[in-house]
């Protein structure tokens, strides 16, 4: 039992796979460990029913060591440590023509639109893979993938240092953002409805605002110094803090939208006009996020093991997800892949 | 009869007034033309009255004559042509410290929050004039204030030759971005509802979209020849178009908030996220602006004067404000402020 292929009805199906034989370009993983994302819960749970093709291997944030290595590969060898950035561009549309792959209008998202990584043997192309530091922990790695994505967003934010920053919405994005905004240098406030993870932003050290009780707008500008964020995170995704966000952001300040927000929603276009706001909109992560990830994460600077609430083999795979489903105190949970 | 004193009931007061002695800094200027404004208009049907001290002597779009120079005036001399930045900060806000006095906290916008230039005689700081080059027509110059604000879209944008932009709303402000957006080598295409106004925007060499017949996305996409508009000017203000302009755009374009939409409005945030948008809030110009403007009208570059649908003398100025707030075909109306 090598494989979890998760059905359309919540449940997962392990079976014994044969390795396949690899393409030119591709390397065999041994994967290590596998994050499971707030997407795949969203995949788990029905909302991407579209998308995806069942039964179906997902899992994109995964840490692996290379097994073997297929033809045309040189620049890997057995026994390398790795990342997959699960990002599978084409390479001739508009986006890929722009330099701008990540958001290709063909993606191919490794893990939802194809085979993911919750299995023990995957093979992947070679182009996507990012090499780990010497000596570097696995588990800590399967968070290279979602601190690319706070990285991604805090440099398209153009965040530098002493800024003031503020993350509405503490789930483990809107953390690994506020980590990756410290690792910069900027001051960072979380702002969060949840005492649960109000309580674990104070133990990783960070400024909160209690978005039921507090006044968000007057903490912001008190916070700031001045005259309100010079960045504002929008993470929650839900309709009053879309519809503050641009209320707490300073002159020429900027607003990114990390959620992903289905429907149009009401946004105070005023003060974007009143204050010369941008809004940014960020989506996953260039290769020089997952870089940077990667220097962050074996440095120290940012150590997201507080975030972890949770290892599971992948033989307890429906375990862990009906786990995430249904306990909202967790933040991360960890399937060890080789287990 | 030398200065019109607006009241809150939409009448203008002609009164007789003597020039007041000049303060240091201050020059006198003989008023030659003044535009219309789209505020001035909105001032006039009472929607601006908490920021009003009626009556009032409003106009903010004027050229002028160096009349007599105050105390401490080196750079101007009498008989000078010049225009007036009607944007009078107060040095000292966080927006100031950061270098955008032009959006003040404190913002003293001359002929709103101060008395303007529907006068004859008229005393401004000397530190907003700018010089007109050598004979320059006056009437043409009346256009360098509003011509500023869609430099300093333009400008915001970041839109470059060859680039395609979009104008959403092809009233003056629209036609004068589309005109400078052109100016910058860029190509555009203007989207209205308005027959007379598309009839226009042809007239002035626009391609234009029907925003009442034709499919605006798929117009949008085509005479982009790629995936959408690299820059989206977003000038109607009206709820339609704002939940579309997010659609209209390319991966990473950008969309320029130039309307002032006063209430909370629906914005397609998942279009920001999904294509890595950027929305950008814009608010009058900078003195670079107001160079910029001057230096195209004056080369020819832009030429509005197929705008002007109306010409009144500073007496007439109760029918001018009239005809303008009943007659919807027209664009802008001058004011001869020595007649």
């Amino acid at each position: 039992m090598n494989t979890a292929l998760l059905n359309a009805d919540k449940t997962f199906t392990l079976e014994s796979k044969d390795a396949q034989p690899l393409e030119e370009g591709q390397v065999r993983l041994d994967v290590a460990w596998c994050g499971i994302c707030g997407t795949d819960l969203h995949i788990y749970r029905g909302h991407m029913d579209k998308r995806l093709n069942f039964p179906e291997v997902i899992g994109h944030e995964a840490s692996a060591t290379v097994a073997e290595v297929g033809p045309g590969v040189t620049e890997y060898a057995v026994g390398d440590a790795v990342v997959v950035r699960p990002l599978d561009a084409c390479g001739e549309c508009p986006a890929c023509e722009r330099g701008f792959g990540h958001v290709c209008n063909n993606l191919n998202f490794i893990g939802i639109d194809s085979s993911g990584a919750f299995q023990q043997s995957w093979n992947v192309p070679a182009k996507l893979l990012h090499r780990l530091p010497e000596g570097m922990n696995l588990e800590l790695a399967a968070f290279v993938e979602p601190l690319a994505v706070a990285c991604h967003d805090v440099r398209m934010a153009g965040l530098k240092a002493d800024e003031f920053s503020v993350v509405l919405g503490g789930g483990p994005i809107g953390l690994l953002i506020a980590m990756a905004a410290r690792a910069v240098g900027a001051r960072v406030a979380i702002s969060e409805l949840s005492e649960s993870r109000l309580e674990l932003a104070q133990k990783l050290g960070f400024d909160t605002i209690n978005a039921g009780s507090d006044d968000v707008e007057a903490a912001v500008i008190e916070k700031s110094g001045a005259d309100g964020a010079d960045v504002v995170f929008e993470v929650s995704g839900a309709a009053p803090p879309i519809r503050q966000m641009t209320k707490l952001a300073r002159v020429r300040g900027r607003v990114v939208v990390v959620a992903i927000v289905p429907e149009p929603t009401p946004v105070d276009l005023f003060q974007v006009f009143w204050k010369e706001l941008q809004i940014i909109g960020t989506r996953v992560y260039e290769p020089e996020d997952y870089d940077r990830a990667i220097e962050l994460l074996a440095s120290g600077e940012v150590d997201p093991s507080t975030l972890v609430t949770g290892r599971f083999g992948l033989s307890q795979i429906g375990e862990a997800f009906q786990s995430l489903d249904t306990d909202s105190q967790h933040m991360k949970i960890l399937v060890n892949c080789q287990d």
